[in-house]
């Protein structure tokens, strides 16, 4: 986490964020439930502020990037499974023809991550995955897919640290997957990643214990999931949350309606240069009910076009 | 947590602990995995150290804590329920007969703790848990349970702590009863409390939303499940695991079968005067393959009688 950088005095704490109320909500925020004998003042040990990954934190355009993950791994897999080139979803993925995927369903998508997520011990998953996240290159930017997080998030995540906030993630993605670079890439340690999650086995196999990961899911961490995932982990309601689809709804739902000051906001992708613009219609990150009710609720909206200065760090 | 004591100079920092083969061993754990550029250096962020609750945090004899929370909310709840008083185990509790109650075995257990832990919120049962705990006695000492915890283990929290260590419960127990008091007593926040837990449901009702407790077991965090606990909510393996029962065995063995230094214990109960004397043939908190197995893997442990000064911090 970056130093104790001041609300005021000091330079701005969210300096690829433009001027606006969005920001200035922000700022407020973190004052208010710091400043100590204030009416909003929360004590250091109820900060809980919770992030979405996918498309809060890092592109999710064109392709979620566990999915590409996946279709790598169908892929360095296949050879030991022949019976995959004439069985769906395998044979779209090693074929590309991702039609015939989408058209295996919620089924096929399960299919794919057993055969990706599962079989492994934990830590043989956790190379694996390490191995990956290094090589692997984003289709529109050629760069690795950790460079595609958003600057002003990571200077939200750093303000929110030198405030006295822990951060969590708390994402629809693997757990597993996450931990792997969450630490090196946002400053978020294994402990604070909450995802989905494959049941869990422990062996002894040959005086050596193991953890295997088993293809069965314990926990769908989206939409009503993520309280229910927060719960679990971390035991108390947060202070704030930040999603950017339908998905954190119930998050932000959780979050907001505990007493004294809270904070919800969805990112909404309306830069269709720089990065990605879709909503309502998206096939993943679709934003809709979030954004009808967002006003009624007091939850702030980030317009990335107007909002953000940046949205990369390698764009400065 | 304390000041940061250090390991020599500025006196002992585990001062409830007789000097003998253990307490050097812990002193020599946390000194050589925190002294920088030394060859068991660990970094601050790995360094998690893992401790059962129930007989190696606190008294758990004649009776578990938590279930003397449960028979007091089956009293309580009798009035709601007539048909308890011609229904095992229900009977056996409002009538004080144990024996009836231990003869419906597991699946009574089970039905025990759903119709005291479950059919309510979690923020619900959170405020149950502490106006009980505020209020019942432990039946030998007459004092509040959470005076029973163990002097010698809160200085050991307390040296783990002030050396960069994050301290995890990680208990057979309901996750839910211990963090409604971990906090004030053993500074351990929520989320670093793991547990057994019950499956949980977001709901909505007028508006206002919720996590209902329902009656059926999400995770059940002993024996083989406590590794998988850990693993859930931490995401890697601990350095330093702290037991008292064979419950705790897989935790010792998974923490401790990790690369670089790793440390296990037993608090084994040997002082009838002062607290218990139990192990091989304890109903509760048996420790028996542990004590066979603790010294080829290398495990210490800690003769209650011999090793601490004072078990209680009432003693002082
Ligand atoms: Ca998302
Ligand atoms: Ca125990």
């Amino acid at each position: 986490a970056r130093g104790g950088s001041g609300l005021s005095g000091q330079g701005d704490p969210l300096p690829s964020w433009n001027e606006g109320p969005t920001k200035a909500a922000l700022l407020d925020f973190v004052e208010r439930v710091t400043r100590e004998g204030g009416p909003d003042f929360v004590p250091a040990e109820a900060r809980i502020a919770t992030f979405d990954n996918d498309g809060t934190l890092w592109t999710e355009q064109p392709l979620a990037v566990e999915l590409a993950f996946v279709i790598d791994r169908v892929k360095a897999l296949a050879p030991q499974h022949p019976e995959w080139r004439h069985q769906q979803p395998f044979q779209g993925v090693l074929e590309g023809d991702l039609k015939a995927v989408a058209a295996s369903g919620e089924r096929g998508l399960m299919q794919l991550l057993a055969a990706t997520h599962s079989g492994v011990t934990t830590e043989a998953f956790d190379v694996t995955v390490k191995d990956w996240i290094t090589t692997a290159k984003h289709p529109r930017f050629s760069r690795p897919y950790t460079d595609l997080v958003y600057q002003p998030m990571l200077e939200l995540l750093a303000l929110l640290r030198a405030h006295g906030f822990k951060t969590f993630i708390v994402s629809g993605g693997d757990v597993g997957f996450m931990r792997a670079w969450a630490e090196r890439v946002y400053g978020i340690p294994p402990e604070q990643v909450i995802g989905s999650r494959a049941k869990l086995r422990y062996e002894v196999r040959d005086g050596a214990p193991a953890l295997l990961l088993l293809p069965e899911l314990d926990l769908m961490n989206d939409k009503a999931g993520k309280p229910v995932g927060i719960q679990q982990v971390i035991g108390r309601r947060p202070l704030a949350a930040f999603g950017n689809s339908d998905g954190d709804f119930e998050m932000l739902e959780w979050t907001t309606s505990g007493t004294g000051p809270r904070f919800g906001l969805f990112v909404h992708h309306t830069d269709a240069e720089r990065e990605w613009a879709y909503d309502r219609n998206a096939h993943i990150g679709k934003l809709s009910r979030g954004l009808d009710e967002a006003p009624r609720r007091g939850w702030y909206l980030v317009d990335m076009k107007k909002d953000w200065k940046v949205i990369y760090p390698f764009e400065q």
